[in-house]
């Protein structure tokens, strides 16, 4: 979470600017705003959370928020501040045929964790799990984010696909845990391509396999 | 783990009382061994710490160890303070098949996280995670007390093994996190059975499995 302080320019010059329509008091609202809208999420979830809740809670108008947001989905997705962009890091998922995703999808998983951003991913996953409200945050971003994208038409029914896309969620944070977080050896050093050839047929079979 | 603190009678009593022979003085050099005892493994893992350096790092004479601890072994075991016992919860392990050995492992960890256990167990989960050197102690305890447990007598060399026990350990503690700590639905409401049934195969193939 990006939190007020001297070192960033937006709040700082909210420090020193006026209380209505000049810049300072625009970010203040704003972040009262994210502040609501990440209780609210958290506590409700996304689909229990209005966007008229979020502006009473935030003490602004709701026309306020759609002056700042483009709707929910993005106020959302600021509000939970994941260390890396789902749209970004999972894009061209779709487009891979569902047969074919798995080795894609751990590929993803070890670029994105053996890249410079490993740093703060591990800060966000220590950050995340030490707390409920933002563990509740995480699993709405999860499921609205990552899921839809990595079972995006996966053939069968909805209530299935969804129990597909959480067992691939236990195969890869599962991998992220004992390869990055807990570093249990000899997975911890195993080359990229042998965790590849390991992981992805088992992440292959929750998502089309039969189950 | 347990924190010296006014709350705490056993460390209360040693505040209280003389320094050596009697009982808080016997309670105070036990903490301080087991103290050392935590940082010492967390920083140089069980093969690297030897008795010798956790008695100087605690102050206490060699003897005293032994005195307190039946070796290194128990040391490290009370160091690590885990919610469960790895001894009492997968007793029954080695003695079942390698072949059979997945759905008894996955039964044990919905049983001892479908009972009073759950909350202790995430509030370790929480704790753990959340320091680098507690996350270190884990790495050695899950190494040293539960994957050798795991992987008993399954044939293959050693290495390979040992890289079987991470794999299984990759859906084990994915299954935990996805379905007790961030709690994603589907999954997290699914009947133990469909869970069992799910995700033993996965266990199976990478306990035994072609790899």
């Amino acid at each position: 979470m990006s939190l007020p302080g001297p070192g960033n320019p937006a709040t700082h010059a909210a420090a020193s600017a006026g209380r209505r329509g000049r810049r300072g008091g625009a970010t203040a609202s704003r972040d009262h705003i994210l502040d609501a809208a990440r209780k609210l999420f958290a506590e409700h979830g996304f689909d229990g959370t209005s966007l008229r809740q979020v502006a009473r809670a935030a003490g602004v108008d709701p026309a306020m928020i759609h002056h700042f947001f483009k709707g929910k989905d993005e106020l959302f997705a600021l509000s939970v501040e994941l260390p890396a962009d789902p749209e970004e890091v999972l894009a061209g998922m779709a487009e891979t045929s569902p047969d074919q995703r798995a080795e894609l999808m751990v590929r993803t998983v070890l670029r994105l964790w053996e890249s410079p951003a490993q740093a703060g991913l591990l800060a966000f996953l220590r950050g995340t799990i030490g707390s409920t409200a933002k563990t509740a945050l995480l699993r709405e971003a999860v499921a609205r984010r990552v899921i839809t994208r990595i079972t995006a038409s996966v053939p069968g029914p909805p209530q299935e696909v969804a129990l597909r896309g959480t067992l691939v969620a236990t195969q890869i944070v599962g991998l992220m845990m004992v390869r990055y977080v807990v570093r249990l050896e000899p997975l911890a050093s195993a080359p990229a391509e042998d965790v590849v050839r390991l992981v992805a047929p088992a992440v292959q079979r929750y998502l089309t396999g039969p189950i």
